[in-house]
């Protein structure tokens, strides 16, 4: 499992920095977010060092997804959240601030929080065009 | 495979709705958002009906997930993107405006689009006694 000495993510998934840990085993870690944009905010990480989403072995980013839905329930039937958010950036013009892989997962209450998510439709893209392009790459 | 008659994603992953179609296989679709936030943004699906993320049968959330992480590094290396956000809104309190599990695969250029994201911590919450509460559940 690869370590990475300068990760935060890797010293608290590791319990060299400590953090309030809600579950855990040999793969994976959800912890409360420090700095919580809503009651309950919590993030589900690798033990191991991937940089992000899109770089991470599926058989280990499956396992994150598994305990992120987990908290996300348990989110709705404890807390009484009415949603849920569940979100990951991959580099930093997406908003990803620690390089290691981990997924958001959000409580939403119906009420003012700290998340601010606004999708706003931006001018007309040759859908079409832009499908042929991508399609070649996908098959 | 149940199917939602009155839901547009059944639709569309169903073709009785037609939409720019990356890549589909049995159980997944990938398809260009007909309001796009950036450029390339897509969204992945389940073909079966699922109200979200949170009550996804983890098998077919996975291979959800995959086709996500195909789709970003494609975004990446063929559009150019510098970053990805990966992201499922669970019921409408969350932003969730279609009833179907559907991921949101956004690219982002270090450029203006259409996607606000910020998050702002809320006041002061004691974590380690949230964590206790909420481990109850989780063992």
């Amino acid at each position: 499992m690869k370590f990475d000495q300068n990760c935060i993510f890797c010293k608290i998934a590791n319990k060299i920095i400590p953090s309030t840990i809600l579950y855990e085993d040999d793969d994976v870690v959800a912890f409360l977010d420090v700095n919580p944009v809503s009651y309950g905010h919590t993030l589900v990480v690798t033990k191991g060092h991937y940089e992000n989403f899109l770089s991470c072995p599926k058989d280990i980013m499956h396992k994150v997804y598994d305990l992120a839905q987990r908290i996300g329930q348990v989110q709705i039937k404890q807390l009484g959240a009415k949603g849920v958010n569940i979100l990951s950036n991959c580099y930093e013009a997406a908003g990803q601030t620690v390089m290691h892989f981990h997924v958001h997962v959000i409580p939403r209450y119906n009420a003012p929080d700290g998340l601010c998510l606004e999708f706003n439709k931006i001018d007309d893209v040759n859908l079409p065009a832009l499908a042929e392009e991508l399609k070649e790459n996908l098959k």
